[in-house]
Order: structure tokens, then C-alpha cells, then sequence
């Protein structure tokens, strides 16, 4: 079916103006176990605020941001860096050095207050541009510790 | 804390480059629900296909699209477009019209050969860009019906 694919130009790149920012303690790169048992804020511009209507304490959310100092990728990684497990594909893991470096965790809402969301359980670090938010709430269980 | 935001300026447009695209019965927009009892074939470029070693039949798996053919969004909308019940803001909605127009869903690997994915419950339509596949086996339920 490969030759139903529709032409690809560069009119296929394309452009994402981040909705806001990740604000907490984590400058640098640091281990998804300690980002996610950490509180973050998510700021949200001004101009996209009224995009939170409905948005509540207690609410699970999915915040979609850029991993902004991933430099590189690979197509095969060992799962977490732990070189005693063998490579998988990097569409099997959660690795910030993937293609298009967009990272997705699945938060609880702490509080919220105007453009301000408080979270628990993002695996961002400070500074880190957010794509989208999306409602989460019947979703369970999230995926951990690939 | 909003003093704490890092600067924004240009630099801050994020680029993306498909890695793949949606491949299924559907050219105009049509509704989730019809879209999610579908199969829909997902074709990864050939020069992503290493990625995606360690999926198989069976796997849940996160599909991040884009909603190629939005052009404007709204950011407080009727849930699906049904005016009966009230406008909530658009980061509460799986609404294609939303700020950078991206969209995501957890599907189920039917059969995998090579960079053809066949899935099933994928809600995007013939031609869409595929950005990311993210892992998805631990997660138990899916936000449907917002």
C-alpha cells in the first residue's frame, strides 16, 4: 500500500508554538524516577488561558512538552541507558533522545490557579516548552519504566 | 513564579519532521467514533523503521498525529460539536481544532511487517503525519468520549 502514501515535500515540516513552560527545581537532565514523585508547574501564556476551562484540582492531565535539550537521537537505545538490558527501538521507550525530541506524561492536577497548574508526577525538567494539554481522566494507568 | 520563565523569543518555534503517515478509508474528517472501529494502517519512512524493533501484535501503543487538515482552533468549544451541552475549553477536548493541532491515540497493533503498522481504534484520516509512537502497554483505559 506504500504507493498510497501521499507526496511528502517540505511542506511536511511542521511548526508548534509552545502554549507555555515547565517550571520547577531540574535544570539539568534528570532521572524520570525523581521528576515524577517531584511537584511542577505548568505557566500557561496569557493568550491560551481560557484553553483551561474546565480544568480542576484532582484532574488527570496529559501534558505534551519538548524535551528543548535533546540534541540527538538513536533508533535503538538501551531501555533507561542500562546497558545490561539489551537495545529495543526507540518508539518502544520513553527516551527524550527520540525523533521530533516531544515528550508526553500523564500528571494529576495539584491546583490551579488562572494560567498556573500545579503538578505531580511530570517527567520535565525547568524551562520545558509546552506543546498541549489533554484530558486524561479515564485513563488508569500510565506507562512507567521503560 | 511567572518571573521565573525563561525568556521566549523566535527560537522558541519547534519544527517537526513526520515520521510516518496514517494510511486508512477516511479523506475528509470524520467522527472518533466511526474512526475508532476502523483499521487504519500506519507506514513509518524507511529510514525510521529500526525504531520501531520490540513492537508487536498485540501491543497498545501511542500514536502522536497531526491534524493536518485543521486550519484555525477555538479555545473554548461544544464537546464534540454538540451544541445541547456547553463549551468547555479546548485542553479539556480531543478536538482536532486546538493549538497546534496535534493529536494522539492509544491503539492496538494488529499485525506489524516491517514499517506497516496495521492498528485498530487510531482516530485520524487517510494522509494525517505520524510524529511519534510512544509505549502504551501499561496503560489500561483511553479517554474516548470527551
Amino acid at each position: 500500500m506504500a504507493d498510497n502514501l501521499q507526496p511528502t515535500n517540505e511542506k511536511d515540516i511542521i511548526s508548534l508554538t509552545p502554549i507555555g513552560q515547565v517550571v520547577n527545581a531540574f535544570d539539568e537532565p534528570t532521572s524520570m524516577d525523581i521528576l515524577r514523585e517531584a511537584e511542577s508547574e505548568v505557566i500557561i501564556k496569557p493568550e491560551y488561558i481560557e484553553g483551561l476551562q474546565g480544568i480542576q484540582a484532582g484532574d488527570a492531565i496529559m501534558v505534551l512538552f519538548h524535551f528543548h535539550q535533546s540534541r540527538s537521537y538513536a533508533l535503538t537505545q538501551h531501555p533507561r541507558g542500562d546497558e545490561s538490558r539489551p537495545k529495543r527501538g526507540v518508539f518502544t521507550l520513553c527516551s527524550p533522545h527520540r525523533p521530533n525530541y516531544l515528550g508526553l506524561t500523564i500528571v494529576s492536577v495539584v491546583s490551579i490557579n488562572g494560567g498556573r497548574i500545579k503538578v505531580h508526577g511530570l517527567d520535565a525538567i525547568n524551562g520545558s516548552p509546552v506543546i498541549d494539554i489533554k484530558p486524561a481522566n479515564r485513563i488508569r494507568s500510565v506507562n512507567h519504566g521503560s
